[in-house]
């Protein structure tokens, strides 16, 4: 377990999908866990399969037709749940189950009202019976975050005893800073007896925004899996934020740190999982935001052309954002139209971006998409003049 | 210096503002100045007075409305932008002059093709001139995050000399981690002559989604401001988001690190800074997102109403999200309709939300509001039954 490799495993269609709001019918799940897939993710969590038979039915049909990446399923210290699972995950390739229960004391005593080495047996019991079903078993230690350290590794000891191939350690309220969540993983993996043996794992929750900036902390310290979802969606604030982690690794070559994935569709999934799911992207979102990219200051924008790396420290391509990523169509904003304008010769000032805006939308009214020469004919009508952008 | 209180720095109005889409008239700035005053930010970094007449005028007009904080005004290490900010400060009550110059290697040669020694020259004459008008002069290492360290101790240095009170460290381009960020500032406190009479002050872009935890590892090794917008928008990903850095040092008493912040106008502000610039905040955004309190798992909800603690950290109200904060409108979101639901007593499950929503949605297209009896009515029509909730 000393490889420089961090396993991703994608949650957008389990923790992601458990939104308000969000709905997903199993072949809008399958298209999402196909580019998964290609995206290079390492496992897919598909869902939870005895929450309902509309879950049981999507990590079935999931199973089936992922090539590459381990399926996952969730599950409860339950029996019930861990049959369940393993019967959704039976076509796959590479099936885990993923079961766990509470550790901390808050839900040892409210959620389950029973003690500390109860929690255990349950969670053993739990892993063995999974373990009868498949070799690739994840163990959760929920509410990891707020669980006392000397406790958690007792139980961590006992999981792997029992047959657990990977712990999750979850910051289930997003409660951590990543100092302390960074300590946790340095802990398990000094005092853990058989710890080198198994793949410790991240799953962070953005609350207090800290989620990516944990999961970063905990592969530093010695975890070699992050949980983490599309565009960070998820429970609440969400989760970590996979194009976030993965563009860390990729842009400090100095962790030593990297993964499967192929950067260029970042952009691209991310608009998918948007759409299908209805959940927006702020304009202002890490890697993936309408904004990421622009410089709309005059001293960036005179920074940027003099020398692109003056304020920019990745390149749009990297992760797939091209022209034609950013198609024109009446529902695009400001930032659409700034940087389609620069790509084809325009620096606009603010003024000249909201008057050539208005005429924008006067021909996206008429046009399903706004092209390139239509972007020349709105300067032209607007007497905007090219500008050399480097 | 070694005091708990870090200093809030509000630049919503100034780096806030630089954005693609983004459009504040006067009036609506100050609007949003008076309820950054009435939040309890130390500083409101009011705009770029020599930019456009528009910018001067805002600055000028919340110089003279602001009751506590300090204004501030952005400039160039260039004599017009200095006399320009003194002039469009003149009114304030406690002016402070924002001057600073890049200090990476990248920006010294391709943007200003100069040398080290220059732009510290450069810099100490921007401060000198800069305290000709007004006692509170902040410095500003453009660039800072990628400035070697033993230069920008240099640097530093001769700005105290020359006079400066605070001394901003950017993290411009978004590229830190927060162990490097927090070492940064380390130096600084251990290198500079004269940087305990001083305030270091932090400010971190999100490229990596990493602002929010480079600042506090900044807080954590010695600066005493963070500045941030208002759901951290602005240029390109956005700055780090107040909301979130308030809330961790509230959340983390362990950290002794206090501000003047009212977390209870928290979410209130959000919405008009959100409004008021057309700047959607996605519904899984820390703090003031939509959703950011909602729970809609099966096992979250279960815990939650065993005990509230079991999932969640920060109880609603204290940043301000009660029953009246969510207004249900035909723009309401299925997060929305459950908040309100369980506030009145129904935990909705996915299914049930579904149904509900559709017979709200009808409810909201006849009515300009929909209210708690309302939301009986529907629940009536679609037989759901209340729920007891803790």
């Amino acid at each position: 377990m000393s490889s420089n490799k961090v396993q991703i495993f994608d949650t957008t269609l389990r923790d992601g999908e458990q939104v308000p709001g969000c709905k997903l019918n199993t072949q809008q799940k399958l298209i999402i866990a196909e580019r998964l897939d290609t995206l290079g993710v390492d496992v897919i969590e598909a869902g939870f399969p005895v929450s309902s038979p509309g879950d049981f039915a999507s990590v079935s049909e999931i199973a089936k037709i992922v090539k590459n990446a381990t399926v996952c399923g969730l599950t409860r210290s339950v029996e019930k749940d861990i049959k369940v699972a393993a019967e959704a995950l039976q076509y796959a390739k590479r099936p885990r189950i993923h079961t766990g229960i509470g550790t901390s004391d808050s839900h040892i005593k409210y959620k389950f009202n029973t003690t500390r080495e109860k929690v255990i047996e349950r969670g053993v019991a739990a892993v063995k019976y999974a373990k009868s079903f498949v070799e690739d078993v994840e163990f959760f230690a929920e509410d990891a975050g707020r669980t006392d350290n000397e406790y958690l590794a007792r139980v961590c000891e006992a999981m792997i005893k029992a047959g657990a191939t990977v712990l999750n350690i979850p910051d289930t309220t997003g409660y951590c800073l990543p100092e302390e969540y960074g300590a946790k993983i340095k802990y398990l993996k000094e005092n853990v007896t058989g710890i080198d043996n198994v793949t410790i794992s991240c799953h962070c929750h953005n609350d207090l925004g800290l989620a990516t900036a944990n999961s970063i902390a905990g592969v530093l310290n010695g975890a070699r899996q992050i949980e983490c979802t599309i565009n960070g969606i998820g429970e609440r604030a969400g989760n970590t934020a996979l194009e976030e982690v993965v563009m860390i690794m990729r842009q400090h070559p100095t962790l030593a740190l990297n993964t499967n994935i192929n950067p260029k569709l970042l952009f691209d999934t991310s608009r998918m999982v948007s759409e299908g799911m209805g959940m927006v992207v702020q304009p202002n979102k890490a890697i993936v935001g309408a904004n990421a990219f622009a410089h709309s200051s005059g001293i960036h924008q005179d920074g940027v052309i003099k020398n692109r790396e003056t304020y920019e420290i990745i390149d749009p391509e990297e992760v797939g954002v091209t022209e034609s990523a950013i198609v024109l169509t009446a529902r695009s904003g400001r930032a659409a139209l700034a940087y389609r304008a620069k790509k084809v010769g325009y620096d606009l000032t603010k003024l000249q971006l909201d008057d050539a805006y208005k005429e924008f939308l006067s021909f996206a009214d008429r046009k399903k998409e706004v092209k390139d020469e239509d972007i020349h004919e709105i300067m032209r009508i607007k007497s905007i003049a090219s500008a050399i952008v480097a």
